[in-house]
């Protein structure tokens, strides 16, 4: 009896038509059976949003070949829970979402629509990793993102993985010949700067646009940051369990 | 010379006009200096989203008696960057989120504006802390909640804390006499088991609305569902580096 093929479950936060999860379903289309479900519009920075105030639309999209694609009016959690729901009403094997057009290393794993969806998956027990290219250029060259993507899906795919596993996965701006490999690392202390763009409308009345600079405040040699630098792609494992426990020790012995 | 007033940044996810965030000020307002930003719409389970792709509105709404108040087109994190930098114009000493018209424990953290509001603040380097009420109604009674939300907040602002703390602070459904008191906790294991209700629309077309139940998978003892099931206000310290570091270690040695 022929053994049933993994079911990868594709997902971003870019939107069904972007280059990067055209490039993340080649990278891994011959793994398993890749089913693709993906916003219909740009949803970057929707962090770990969800539609409740609205309904959902979904619609199929066969815009790659020989792929079921569905593309969903939410964001990109609402993709993975209505993909559960509605789509393959049955547990995912891996989930792999990206590739982004853009960093979300450090403290953008928060911000991230990417990596929210694969939270979300992960949430569900499902083995996922977000891959995220630095370069955000819609015409970014992804030949180092694909080789890595496709070799981390195919790790976590053979391995014996927690079933909660969740990885960040970003991918320096290189050449194939200059790329140095995998480095598992921690979430560097980073924050951004935020500085509105202050204008008038026609109007005359304000209105912001938000901009901001990345602040790196941590200079440990074993972060995502500094792997990046090096010329490394950064492999981070991410948690949901958000309890501080170290704090959570200090209130015991003062607050109770 | 008189000692400065803290400056108390109150925010929320239900929008300005929610009789939460008007608990929350009244519960605070004799502590230090109170200055509200807030959503001008309701903004529930907009998790950590930012507005990237549209600008944003940032009007007066003194709606609060002699407090100076702001409300602002965007998401509860957007209002806490626009706070720091158009209207503070200094940190915070403390910043404060809810009273959230509905529960924010467990698995909830990761959808919660009100959570992502309070950690964005904590980012920056300021204490923060997010309340919720299990009741989610319009009409819900705050009485136990104001008195929770003063208690921790005069804690806060009096004891020597780490700059990044932050608390997810849930009160429950209870009387002054029933109520047991404050109970430090981790956050229970627990998630959403999603079903989409499928509607036609009038002219005939699919849409999908979220419903969900919330399934607790955690039988500790030590979780903030245990103790709200008890009758304690639950009181988890939250961090915002999410690497996993047990994960971590297996990966350096399986991987690298």
């Amino acid at each position: 009896m022929q053994k049933e093929l993994p079911v990868i479950l594709v997902t971003n936060d870019d939107g069904i038509a972007a280059p990067g999860i055209r490039a993340l379903v080649e990278a891994v289309k011959d793994l398993g059976r890749v089913i693709v479900v993906a916003p219909d519009s740009p949803q970057s920075g929707m962090g770990h949003a969800i539609t409740i105030g609205h309904p959902l639309r979904l619609y199929r999209a066969d815009i790659f070949d020989g792929i079921e694609a569905w593309q969903c009016s939410g964001t990109p959690v609402d993709c993975v829970k209505l993909a559960k729901d509605k789509i393959l009403h049955r547990k995912a094997d891996i989930c792999v979402s990206g590739i982004n057009h853009g960093a979300n290393n450090s403290i953008n794993v928060i911000y991230s629509g990417t990596m929210s969806a694969a939270m979300e998956a992960a949430i569900e027990g499902i083995p996922s990793v977000g891959f995220s290219s630095l370069d955000y250029n819609y015409n970014a060259d992804f030949t180092v993102a694909k080789e890595v993507a496709r070799t981390v899906t195919q790790r976590m795919l053979s391995a014996q993985l927690l079933p909660h596993t969740l990885l960040n996965v970003n991918i320096p701006i290189t050449t194939p010949e200059d790329f140095r490999g995998l480095k598992i690392c921690r979430q560097a202390y980073a924050k951004w700067e935020e500085e509105f763009d202050h204008r008038l409308d026609p109007r005359g009345k304000d209105y912001y646009w938000m901009t901001g600079k990345f602040l790196n405040m941590d200079d440990g040699t074993d972060t995502d940051v500094h792997a990046l630098k090096d010329g490394y792609a950064s492999v981070v494992p991410v948690k949901f369990d958000l309890t501080d426990y170290k704090v959570k020790e200090w209130l015991e012995k003062e607050w109770e």
